[in-house]
């Protein structure tokens, strides 16, 4: 089943009928002559399309009933000894790409058609042939995961790892990186390496490199682009901006979330503009403040995992709460409804974690605007049973907030004071 | 001080001076002469302004610094006896407007200062002096609470009252409700009722009425206009569509969310343009598909509260899903990463669940997109586990429908061929 997996009807006819399977190298003759690997395929898709990775590195979708020919070419086994240094030019700016797996790294195993995020991060970067021209890239594999498998030991490590590179030459750092937890990633380094002094970026792919419209090479040169262009400090996500291969945006680590399961353009900044948007080679900046509130680099790499996110609905127990309390949880972070709200129910339970010393703040899950405790008696209760109001920031960003503080800080005065404190923009107007 | 609940500085100081306290029937002159009641405010708001509440309901706000003059006008005592009547025009269509509470019902006490919501249904009819001229309104209060402390047990009490009106000669019914749980209201009604023979519209108020600027009255009158005009079948959320007064939208109730905190046009349809568009005077209608898939009424009012929605994240700890499992659970709805992910630190508590019966929906904390667990390997894991993508509904409606389905249906398979179902709009294309 392998050799064809996710191909069918006439698409997985025509395979068959041609004697061609997964992995095969084949000359396919239309009006143009391509070379290159036959890919499988991972979405529900027509079956009028087969997959073929070029020699670029870049793939095409092949329309069969244009095909006029197709034949095996001889497989040339590459060892990994073989693989291709990419040549550097002198006095390109230097950079350096962590990969730590997802989508963008992914690498199709051609003998059992399985993906797994592991292709190396020289790979990666040689499959952008466009990059060598902007800067000398320095590729490192650091995990391969798929992102929601990183957990927050991952986090450190990730930090650790760009800690060293403090004072090198590299003009920024590029983490390659799954794209359904990065924006929680992307929160993480922007706590624990406040005041780092060169940009880093986190880059990622909507579309596994199996399809023909991936957008990894794109979001890769943008990514680049951005860090030799304008090298502001600060954590950011590169992403497409929409659907279109014309504009990237470049957005705060703290002020953004993936808010569609598969548009290129899933990536969106919270309340405001991208910091920057990158159309037509000119690089346009809507940012107005320093990413960190202070310049100085005292990395605090450290965690505790025991906060939780409480989301509130009508129909909440709150026997799950207690349930928290009692395990021995440090933090609570509530999505409460509109202005940071839950209901009546909730309030026992809430006084028994604030006497139990537990840190409580409160983000709405309408998840843009304010949150204002003061307008509505729910709000005013909550207050007065110990809840603090964590102004916009967005439920994922406080969750991982939270964590870093109370990993970070121990007296519980202090841990209010900086989760009110706009350390890395997670706070904005 | 609940004298001059809200005011502060030179507000404050101008009431002070004036003897003039919140409740105090004044004339004000300025260029305009204003009679009214000197209301409390409620946000933090400047101190340049009070507001006063005109006779015809409506709130304004006044600079201090252009009042020529203020004095006290003789209060005339009101009792609920005298409660005014709206004439009521021959041949108009008749509506029904329930009162649930919320920011829209809310009522100032003018001797304490509280804002409670418990305007009646017939006061919240007649301060808004438009409506009697489009429809004949009978009001009723049925519930004055806001809407975080609207509980599941409420939505019963909503729907079997609306069944009441089956084969009643009313054009719609509108339901006043607060507005940060009203896209779950929405949903469950949306459910029990389906195929109810007239439209049900919720509407709320981002702006308390205390506020110069409320929503409130026209978003009544973009309800009111809806249900006259269209006459469309199905459960809506009727609220302002921007910041604008001009444009007034129309929702699909079981594919909406408050997005916003504070802002009047917080609700938004995801992912597609709202189903009806109320713009000077003209409706633009967007939705192609009956909003019911059966246009048979067999109402089923029943539910079951022993559903939890959990959302993923990094670090989220295994015990706390267990505890879930453990404590009786019958459905899980995860609000999972990107295209329906969990980590697989996850796996083994998610089969306890499946092995146990429970239901385990997937959907997406993106909120916009469909998920697609054939894609990636984890969300392959996840179906093996026995997890049932809930293609694009919003988690929220997911969680609502699976109380609804499992408090109706019992059969485990039955449950499931449910939950895929589109009863009420709640999956789109």
């Amino acid at each position: 089943m392998s050799d064809y997996r996710g191909y069918e009807g006439s698409s997985l006819e025509f395979l068959k009928n041609n004697q061609i399977k997964i992995g095969d190298s084949v000359k396919i003759l239309t009006d143009i002559t391509y070379s290159g690997i036959i890919m499988p395929r991972y979405e529900h898709s027509d079956d009028q399309h087969i997959v073929l990775k070029l020699k670029s590195g870049y793939n095409v979708g092949i329309e069969i009933s244009k095909i006029e020919k197709i034949e095996k070419e001889q497989i040339i086994e590459k060892t990994s000894e073989q693989t291709e240094e990419i040549s550097k030019i002198e006095g390109l700016p230097k950079i350096l790409l962590l990969s730590t797996g997802g989508t963008i790294a992914s690498k199709v195993d051609y003998r059992t058609g399985a993906v797994t995020p592991v292709l190396t991060a020289q790979e990666l970067n040689s499959s952008v042939p466009e990059l060598s021209k902007i800067a000398n890239i320095d590729a490192e594999v650091l995990l391969a995961e798929y992102s929601e498998n990183i957990m927050p030991e991952n986090w450190l490590e990730i930090a650790n790892k760009i800690k060293e590179y403090e004072k090198s030459d590299y003009t920024g750092i590029i983490v390659a990186h799954g794209t359904d937890t990065m924006h929680y990633t992307s929160s993480f380094l922007s706590f624990a390496l406040a005041g780092f002094p060169i940009p880093i970026v986190l880059v990622g792919s909507q579309r596994s490199s199996d399809r023909a419209s991936s957008d990894a090479a794109l979001n890769l040169i943008g990514a680049t682009k951005f860090i030799t262009e304008t090298k502001t400090k600060g954590v950011y996500i590169v992403m497409h901006q929409d659907e279109s291969d014309n504009t990237i945006a470049c957005h705060i680590g703290t002020r953004v979330r993936k808010n569609h399961t598969s548009k290129r353009g899933a990536f969106q900044t919270i309340g405001d503009y991208p910091a920057f948007i990158i159309a037509e080679n000119q690089i346009q900046k809507n940012m107005s403040k320093e990413f960190y509130s202070s310049n100085q680099f005292e990395p605090k790499i450290n965690l505790d995992t025991k906060v939780a996110l409480v989301k509130y609905y009508p129909g909440y127990n709150p026997k799950l709460l207690e349930q928290i309390i009692d395990s021995g949880y440090k933090g609570i972070i509530f999505e409460g409804t509109g202005l940071g709200h839950v209901g009546k129910v909730m309030y026992d339970s809430i006084k028994k974690a604030h006497e139990k010393g537990i840190f409580l703040g409160m983000t709405s899950q309408c998840i843009d605007g304010r949150v204002r405790m003061t307008v509505y008696e729910s709000g005013r209760d909550l207050l007065n049973l110990g809840i603090i109001p964590l102004e916009n920031m967005i439920p994922e960003v406080a969750l991982v907030k939270a964590m870093w503080t109370i990993g970070n800080y121990q007296n519980s005065e202090e841990i209010k004071k900086i989760m009110l404190q706009n350390i890395a923009s997670e706070l904005s107007e």
